[in-house]
């Protein structure tokens, strides 16, 4: 495992994208925004999934100078048209101008049809807390997830993004509605581990913790069982009503060709209402009374959305980011 | 089990909120939420709950002549006092403003806090569908749950409703963030039955199916495991923060003195983008694809949800409403 500095794996990133045909401003922005997904620590997100944004880029299925139009407003609320343009900068700028919204209307959001994947959902979290904005946001995605009730994957596993502005220390829930991701599966596979929970079903419809099981079942479970799996559909059916675009159904299954997804970017600015004192004092009182629940492992209390990023980030500033080295080959190869 | 009709049940419950004290006009709103409660079968969050509403009026807890007044105004973001009214119709107040600030505003929102149980939640989800508007809501409550990590309750189980409006059928999600609340843990253990999926931990900190085991421990699981532990801690702080009410670890663990909560009521207004046809499109696409999943059980095929709520309502229309006889005595007793 090599550890690069953020700002070596920003340059690099910035050339590969540059070389891609990215003008020189959205090429620095994408770069940043990968980087810092990496510099969280999710490396699932970061730059392991540029070789696949390269391969989008080629076969066509991303416009690579396609950037989001406004098709409709009304009030605090919008729709956007991706025009299949890269996914994580027409996600930052619709958050941009939610957050702008809220500002202006106390809330405001930006509904975004056929766009393309937005990478690290997190990221727009982030960049609402870090303007001193709460947030909700979402995204569907292609099929791979069960409803309850069924064996062939209907629903997407959606991620759900909730952020609260919180001085330096932002409150920031990053959530998939499967309980574990195929990424995840295969990465506890390849350890030879057994998942800490139930992660889905056997072929005799049994739980199991095997991830290798569930990876041939494709019945992975949707957090909460039923709950998950009706969260899932609803947020896909709002995110494409109010965008005008896909529903989960209408997406194809290849990897390759997942474009023309629907996302929600809602903004909401607490300090229309109160003082940023009065909004700390909030925040502070429920992270205490969490941190002080009696834990199972005292070397390991319970923790707060976003307080592990913050102490992944802080450390990968210091020591630079693990970077995995055939990922990093595969970068260079671009950058070059 | 007895059946009672619609409109009787209705009367009877408007008597008996009249017989505690509250004017005509509320009275008969409040009784028209509860029956209805009954009506699309959530027997645990209708006339169940009168007899411990009509005491927590009695003890002072709930102020029944108290009304919500607004505190503070942004653009389509309003916070409001809710004095520690009638929860219901604080809710019912709420969500109302905030459907009439979206359909100005595209979407609005109203943060209520020092306001009390709320009992069905799903009650402003179908109150906005019916109004034309998606809505997102949700509130705080004592608490009740463990955080992942913890054997203490430091958390909430903090109900979240989605809503869709969709002509005839619209989507109504109503989830606590618990996989099964202390009432239902009680059912299971009443009829000596095992729960469909680990709802708990037993005392040697492994998943459990037991209901009794689950009461006795007190550690319930949260949805997701630590994704709905995260999920209902944001919530909480959102909710709070917003309102500038109380959070979880402010309130009592005495149900008796379930006062002060917290709750969050957001609109949107579909049709200031889309035409009801594009939208009505939308959604019956996404429900004929979830409809043609492949069953596990071929006689119970997969549901969107609020489609067995609509079918309860329907039969219990026809048939008349199945109402507990120790709790109908009950009701008879406080309307006598």
């Amino acid at each position: 495992m090599l550890r690069i500095p953020l700002a070596d794996l920003t340059t690099t990133i910035h050339q590969a994208l540059l070389n891609l045909g990215l003008s020189n401003d959205r090429a620095a922005l994408s770069a940043r925004l990968i980087a810092e997904t990496d510099l969280d620590g999710v490396h699932t997100h970061g730059i392991a999934r540029l070789p696949r944004f390269a391969e989008m880029v080629r076969n066509n299925a991303i416009d690579l100078l396609a950037t989001p139009t406004t098709t409709t407003t009304f009030g605090a609320l919008e729709r956007w048209d991706g025009h299949r343009g890269p996914g994580n900068l027409a996600a930052h700028a619709a958050m941009s101008r939610a957050i702008s919204l809220a500002k202006t209307h106390g809330l405001g959001a930006v509904a975004l049809g056929n766009t393309t994947h937005w990478q690290r959902g997190g990221t727009y979290g982030w960049q609402a807390a870090e303007a001193g904005c709460a947030a909700l946001c979402w995204t569907n995605t292609l099929p791979n997830l069960p409803p309850w009730g069924a064996t062939t994957p209907a629903l997407g596993n959606n991620p759900l993004i909730l952020a609260i502005p919180n001085a330096q220390s932002p409150i920031v829930l990053d959530i998939a509605m499967s309980q574990f991701s195929y990424g995840t599966l295969a990465s506890y596979a390849a350890r030879g581990q057994q998942l800490p929970v139930p992660g889905g079903y056997d072929g005799s419809g049994n739980l199991t913790t095997d991830p290798a099981t569930i990876e041939r079942t494709q019945r992975a479970l949707p957090i909460g069982f039923w709950k998950g799996s009706g969260l899932s559909f609803t947020l896909d059916v709002l995110a494409a009503m109010l965008s005008g675009g896909h529903a989960t159904h209408q997406l194809t299954t290849d990897p390759l060709q997942e474009v023309g997804l629907s996302q929600i970017f809602l903004a909401i600015a607490p300090t229309s209402l109160a003082t940023i004192e009065e909004l700390t004092t909030i925040a502070t009182g429920a992270i205490d009374s969490l941190h002080s629940a009696t834990p199972i492992d005292p070397t390991n209390p319970p923790r707060y959305p976003g307080e592990a990023t913050l102490r992944t980030r802080a450390e990968n500033l210091r020591l630079g980011i693990p970077v995995d080295e055939s990922q990093w080959q595969k970068v260079l190869a671009l950058a070059s």
